[in-house]
């Protein structure tokens, strides 16, 4: 079973190549599916990687340019096909209803499931949607249109219970779960017994920060500041910094600036414009600032 | 250069699987290029297959089930970052301007060329698109929802001179072009030389019929009688024959039967169910009708 992993489904840019598709990414916690954007091949590539359609209940699309979106048409269809049922939420700037509802009206009259969306504020950092494992934050980037990543932080688990000293003192079965949350116990006789000497802390909570797509932008820092991953994008080279800077995009120089500032434990770079047959550059640049940045690529797993 | 080719881009159906793409194919005539159909994914297959997207100033869409149309946004957007001028015209029942319409508003904001939407209907045998070239009829199909293939009809193209005889007549050069075309000469002196004297004809035009998606439907055999080549669905095998009607698809004995009746030349068959992983049993089942029937694969390049 997946504790908390990444996959990436697509990390090119807006032209299409034959090296990189179209960006997505699935976030797999606990065995629950949460995507981040839907390019257009993403259900295909669901398929190569063997990524189960039934487990994915929620979508958070960054922004409504087409390498993000179009995906969404095919996979909503797809699913409705398999015969799914529950509500898929998608979470995204108000256009992505505004996108959506015609195609779905055309396409996906007497779908078996429910869709809702969820319309966010790319332009503030709150609170996107809250389970019992994750919460998940948006990220204001600064784009060519209203745009936001996604902060995907786990809660914390629970702690694990020392059975030795459960049994020691007896506590009875009913009180097991109270403790477990961190409840001090007390015996018969009123003899208060601190949790620590009942319980082993659980694994501190992981968070993962998806910025994409998004111009050199450093109000980001104190959001995803100690992140155990962070995917930045870095569609360009610094030698082509000034285009960057033209297309609200960042270079891999400083997808790794941010990183290092943001003292995030690992960065994983991608987004890359087509313009470049080899991406060892940018991670060699990237490199220089934050050294061991990732270069993403299709079918990619990494555990946060 | 190409003069008459079909390329299949993709020729699944509507579940996604590693095994094929959506459908789209294009028509190469004379280097013009003429796409059927815009599945998921079409652009993408375009480049793998190093289809070149500037000669491409003509789409035609069957109907308006997803896994026929969902590339578009996608292509529509990368010709317009390829920056491409000129108008693109987009053929296909009323629908598709309903769906595409609200898509170019939210995504192609200065779009540097025109989209231009030529609506048929689906249910007449009519001239659809003509050009210097070709003549492109839509074809009556029997689906679920309205639909229509589309016969391409090559013009003859002109005679060819036989310049012994031209110079023998001393015909002079303004008057060739005439003479391609089927004039005859008449000397100085009065005398008539017949055209069949002076040029050799021309090979005969060829046609291509598209028929996806359609449940058995004998009234189309008039329309493609005698085509060089015939493209028709075969999404399920005769053991899934009541699966087929249910969904207004044909199996592969059925498109084979169409193909026999219309005495066509050639069959190539496509847009399989998911549901098989080996395709053999489609062309066996064909081949007993209509032997030599070809399975349509990505990646294939037909001469018409």
């Amino acid at each position: 079973m997946a504790d908390f992993d990444i996959n990436i489904l697509g990390c090119g840019s807006a032209l299409p190549t034959t090296r990189h598709l179209a960006t997505s990414q699935i976030v797999d916690l606990r065995d629950k599916l949460y995507m981040i954007d839907c390019g257009e091949g993403t259900q295909v590539q669901m398929r190569r990687m063997r990524i189960k359609f039934s487990r994915l209940n929620h979508i958070f699309i960054s922004h409504l340019h087409g390498d993000h979106c179009f995906g969404l048409p095919g996979l909503i269809s797809t699913l409705g096909m398999l015969g799914r049922n529950g509500e898929l939420v998608i979470h995204g700037p108000k256009e992505i209803e505004s996108y959506m509802r015609p195609v779905l009206d055309i396409f996906c009259k007497g779908l078996p499931y429910e869709i809702r969306f969820n319309l966010i504020d790319p332009t503030t950092h709150s609170l996107v949607m809250e389970d019992r494992s994750l919460s998940v934050y948006s990220i204001p980037l600064k784009h060519r249109i209203p745009c936001c990543g996604y902060l995907f932080a786990e809660k914390a688990k629970e702690a694990h219970i020392i059975r030795e000293m459960t049994d020691f003192y007896q506590v009875p079965v009913r009180m097991i779960q109270e403790i477990k949350r961190g409840a001090d116990f007390v015996t018969p006789e009123g003899e208060v017994i601190p949790n620590a000497r009942l319980t082993r802390p659980a694994v501190a909570p992981k968070r993962y920060a998806y910025c994409s797509d998004t111009a050199f932008h450093p109000s980001i820092i104190p959001i995803i500041e100690g992140a155990d991953l962070l995917y930045h994008e870095a569609t360009f080279a610094e030698c082509d910094a000034a285009r960057a800077k033209e297309t609200f995009h960042s270079t891999a120089r400083q997808a790794a600036e941010i990183a290092y500032k943001a003292q995030v434990k690992r960065l994983v770079i991608g987004h890359y414009s087509a313009r470049y047959e080899d991406m060892a550059p940018l991670k060699k640049e990237a490199d220089k600032i934050f050294p061991g940045t990732i270069l993403g690529e299709e079918g990619m797993r990494l555990s946060v």
